[in-house]
């Protein structure tokens, strides 16, 4: 039995890992629930899944009494009943709590993207200290993990990361400029949370994508590369010194990746997960993206680039700029621009301590939700 | 250094092998050529790569003179000087030295098809008593086994082998009827001989690739599907039980799946093997075969699930269909109609001992050669 705590339980990834569990109950068994501020469905889990251990954000009467213990979140992910912590908090609320469940030696199952992409140097730094493999639970670093399984790191020359290009992706500057929260808000292929969603249609999220495949699989930037894929079956690829590629396909469905850092190294048969069809005509495309119309995968790969502070101050803008975009306060188009200025007046550090990540968080959020387009 | 014999030097798969070597003077070295009868470009290979071993079909004093002892196939591959036997014979000339090659725990890259078709149950019986792994030549079986890398047995659900469908996929049984020597010799994306070029054409090589994976891989033919992939750049895939796939992707040149299994497990880097050009736009395809128009991929699954010396038979007459199509003795479809009655014919024996299985091989060539279109 795999003693799972799951860290932003609530939430998308963390209700779909739910699932996964609900279909393995020989094998796995939920002891910690952490969550934020979805307070009527974190009881309803409770009520099903009578976990010891739970995190609420705000200390609440209305959570269901029960034989749990209410704790921190930092103090879940260290528990000495979990064998395995799943972090899928949003935003920088995930970083402690990955810190503190790499160094009591837990196995780590990644779907916070901020962690790596704020703090990806420390983070990676004491997982090898601490000798934890972080699981990522992304589709694109869980292809990726898939197809290096049994590779020896040598014999690896460029990871391919494939987007789907997002709902615009053949829209015009002029189209782009007309996008509203509501378009943008419908993605063609995947179910995601409305974060995402946006991200995945600027590509600041891909770009973000390349940040954390740089820390997670320790390979420089120019290393990895972005393709335009819009059926989303290959979630990536992995090209090797000798020129051999190998890529991971699926149909678009988180539980898969989720359900393979639960079970790896083994995997699992699970009739809830559709395989693809084959006896159906299956074409698929590779092209290279355009950064002139999505400058947030540019804006990434830079900050890829020169890591420092930059990487957090991008997550911070960014992070703004959705919510500005999503209340109408901004177009679809100036989400790149509001993140472009703030990384142009960011100062940033090299090599920084937690604190210094901290600090260029909150300036780049205030910096953002000062900026107001020209 | 790994020290290679290469049987079947001077056929298109030994001869790249040789530039394979030669790109890798470094690493490998040939110590051992053999060839059935191209005597000139046998005597050139000799004074390029200067073996200590040689094996040639017909004795023949106009071999170049040199330092070298003049063997059989067979002590060519158990000869102690010799790490790796690459089998590139065609026909059932690899056999022989192939049983030898696994008895002396050699490794063993195997190019031949007939090898498996005709005796795989006795070679992989061999080869798991001597502990001796069988690298695949092939591009289709070389993908599957670079996908299985690190995978555990049990996670695997399905082979799917590619096929490029070949020069003819798309026509008509009408089209098909009319299909000269001359037209099925131009493959459109492998360079290949001339036996395997029309094999690719009637789908029969895909057939016999089925049956070959069906041995290496150890799993029912129930378990293992083909696919027309007509860009011939995913060499195949595996499923796993989980719903994931893993597919390798290269361009279609064999010097890739041979390098594999000379530097197995590492990979190199060689200039000369191009890669796919991702900065283009790369359209992927996959669609059910069509076993009413290409009936030869029918019969070899069939003749998969019955085993016995039906194999054989299968290889025997189509080897003599081939010829006769070659020489404009018989028409494109009558391949498949000269096949199926001699296997209509064959009297097939369960398990059978190499001796049976050279009789099945015999009987089939004699009632072949005699068949003649109604």
């Amino acid at each position: 039995m795999k003693r799972i705590a799951i860290l932003g339980s609530t939430g998308s990834i963390g209700q779909q890992t739910l699932e996964v569990v609900r279909a393995f109950s020989d094998r796995f068994q939920i002891v910690g629930l952490g969550a934020g501020s979805n307070l009527k469905l974190l009881a309803r889990q409770i009520d099903e899944f009578r976990p010891k251990l739970v995190s609420f954000q705000a200390e609440d009467s209305s959570l269901p009494s029960g034989n749990y213990q209410l704790l921190a979140l930092e103090e879940v992910a260290i528990h000495p009943e979990v064998d395995l912590v799943l972090i899928a908090t949003s935003g920088k609320a995930g970083l402690a709590p990955a810190l503190a469940a790499i160094r009591a030696k837990k196995q780590i199952a990644l779907a916070n993207k901020e962690v790596l992409v704020m703090a990806g140097e420390i983070v990676m730094a004491e997982a090898e200290r601490c000798g934890v493999e972080i699981m990522p639970v992304d589709s694109e670093h869980s292809a990726i993990w898939q197809c290096l399984r049994g590779e020896p790191r040598e014999s690896v020359a460029r990871l391919i990361l494939t987007a789907s290009g997002g709902p615009f992706y053949h829209y015009s500057r002029e189209q782009l400029a007309a996008v509203t929260p509501e378009q943008a808000l419908k993605h063609p292929t995947w179910q995601m949370g409305r974060k995402v969603t946006i991200d995945s249609a600027t590509l600041m999220n891909k770009g973000m994508e390349v940040i954390e495949a740089h820390w997670l699989f320790n390979l420089p930037q120019e290393r990895i590369k972005v393709l335009i894929h819009p059926q989303s079956l290959v979630h990536s690829l992995v090209e090797f010194t000798d020129g051999s590629v190998k890529a991971q396909l699926s149909p678009p469905d988180m539980r898969l990746p989720i359900q393979y850092t639960l079970s790896y190294p083994e995997r699992l048969s699970n009739p809830q997960l559709a395989k693809i069809d084959w006896n159906k005509f299956v074409p698929l495309s590779f092209e290279p993206p355009d950064l002139t119309r999505f400058p947030c995968l540019g804006l990434a790969i830079e900050v890829a680039e020169e890591g420092g502070t930059y990487p957090a101050a991008l997550c911070a803008a960014d992070e703004v700029a959705v919510e500005l975009f999503l209340s109408h306060h901004i177009s679809f188009l100036d989400i790149a621009k509001l993140v472009e200025e703030t990384l142009q007046h960011h100062q940033s550090i090299n090599h920084p301590p937690l604190e210094e990540i901290f600090a260029a968080d909150a300036w780049a959020r205030e910096y953002a939700e000062n900026w107001r387009p020209k």
